[in-house]
């Protein structure tokens, strides 16, 4: 495999590279909040907060901050805070959920310290951030976030529900991954415009925005699992067809199922065997199938950017810009 | 045992007598909050709403209310709905630590849905709880409710952090229940008076009165593990040894311990053998442990009732102070 074919996340770097000093005062900030918290709780919270992450919310706060309002503030460096936390302590329960026993190249919560230990750490982190968002003195910030965060739990149960479910319809997957990780990314967008005193039109654009990105994101993700280089993803993939994760492209497949195939997936299902890539190509090729997830998740991109056109001409617009122009590169070597 | 040495908890007749209608209303909207999920979702969330409750948290922010306007409003009710909802939320994620069947003669969500799905549940009824305080549009109402949410999660994760910790101090002790216990019914009365137009010092003194009751409350709840009846208690008990609880009784005995027995606990806690009642009885017989215990919860109790005599004399009070009254009989009960 050559560089270019890799198809592994890579940061947009114009995006990042023209808010550093805000996502360097994100990473100074999420690692404080550990203040917050009772004196022989914090080393865990440390822990937990000292992980890396892409911090792709915060990003989308701040870039759209500053393009509204010029330079991005205070204010939507704190917005990018509160939803990344929340991002976190959902991470701390998903990998308790799907028995990860590393993250980024850290030991995660469970593992360290058992499921007991990283539910409540999850929980006091998501009650954290949804404290912190009353620091903005406006009911409706809090509402947006509490709304989100409720989203995001709604969304991973009903992706919980949904494994193994032969019947799932794609609009029901796009319905959770809009939950799962949209919700996050709108409200990074919405509350960013929120408060920089942008209109309710602006406001709902850039909702569309982060919501339809975030969709988009999720779609390359589920797409990376199936076709991506272990080493380049820097984690395990494979893992969504064995968990009963049906994403896009097994959707698609499925779709093409016959009855009898159907009939055999399910008896499999029934017989708790794992389902696997084989039987699934033996229904239809993996190629077209990732072929049209890719075409939906650019589609999706140039709503992204249509929704965008709301803001005015600014750099922080353009390094904004480069978030979807980056995701599509990485759709379309999903494609070779 | 006859009748009259029943130890298990007793609602406090008088005061959920004079509140009936209110406490309907807090089951009604318990129910109704099933409305607020995704429609996927929803069963779940009705079958965690449906379960039954003492509502002792939604009890004191009624009779508070009460006692302060003349007569329990719709505010004192939701106050009370919200409070138990948190409650519940952390009651889902308890279970799952504590890998319990049955809560209340139900199974439990982790028994029933595994807990995967039991982390997600508590996850989202968390959220919502908390998104449901914006409804009382008082950003202070939502930093209260998110701290005492944080404070029930730190209390719970220094609890679970000092299970057969022998060096667990007293103070600790009483810090940890604080948290755990005393913080859900601190802030239900002291949002009550909050909503309620009272001033700072009047919010002030309930919210000591909630905290102390919550302690004393704990500390009968610890007593009756050891020397309560299961079949009144209507739950399994002597189980806070063996997963290594170390309660205020217990404890107590601690303190007694000599240095060889305290080598030969440690030793079988390095070996994975539980802690049994036995071994503690060995070192000091448990009667005089119990009557330390409910000596000092008969202080704390003392302590409520002064922290009350804020409140103006009405029948809302009397039955308020029905609640202490209820807890020193059953402390004195756990003396037989």
């Amino acid at each position: 495999m050559t560089k270019n074919t890799i198809i592994a996340p890579t940061k947009p770097k114009l995006a990042f590279e023209l808010v550093r000093p805000q996502i360097r005062k994100v990473e100074a900030q999420i690692r404080e909040q550990v203040e917050a918290f009772d004196p022989e709780v914090a080393p865990y919270i440390d822990y937990i907060c000292k992980t890396s992450g892409k911090r792709i919310r915060p990003a989308l706060a701040i870039l759209t901050g500053g393009a509204l309002t010029g330079q991005p503030n205070s204010e939507h460096i704190k917005v990018g805070v509160i939803l990344e936390l929340i991002h976190m302590a959902s991470l701390v329960h998903d990998d308790i959920i799907d028995g990860a026993d590393t993250r980024r190249d850290e030991v995660t919560p469970n593992a360290r310290w058992g499921n007991g230990l990283a539910v409540l750490l999850g929980d006091a982190l998501f009650a954290h951030a949804m404290t912190m968002a009353t620091d903005f003195n406006s009911i409706e910030i809090c509402k947006e976030v509490g709304n989100a965060s409720r989203a995001v739990c709604q969304g991973e149960i009903r992706q919980t529900q949904a494994r193994f479910d032969l019947k799932l319809t794609k609009d029901s997957y796009f319905e959770i991954i809009g939950m799962k990780t949209g919700a996050l990314f709108a409200t990074a967008t919405k509350l960013a415009a929120k408060v920089s005193g942008a209109d309710e039109a602006t406001q709902k654009s850039l909702y569309d925005a982060g919501m339809t990105l975030g969709t988009a994101y999720q779609i390359y993700d589920d797409c990376l699992d199936l076709v991506g280089d272990e080493n380049d993803a820097g984690k395990t993939l494979r893992t969504d067809l064995e968990r009963g994760k049906l994403t896009l492209p097994l959707l698609h497949i499925l779709e093409q199922a016959d009855r009898k195939q159907v009939k055999v997936l399910q008896s499999r299902i029934n017989e708790d065997q794992f389902l696997d890539l084989d039987f699934m190509e033996s229904i239809s090729p993996f190629p077209p199938a990732i072929h049209y997830s890719v075409e939906h998740g650019l589609k999706l991109i140039a709503e992204v950017r249509q929704s965008l056109d709301v803001l005015p001409t600014s750099k922080f617009k353009d390094a904004l810009l480069s978030i979807p122009d980056s995701l599509e590169e990485m759709l379309r070597r999903c494609l070779i």
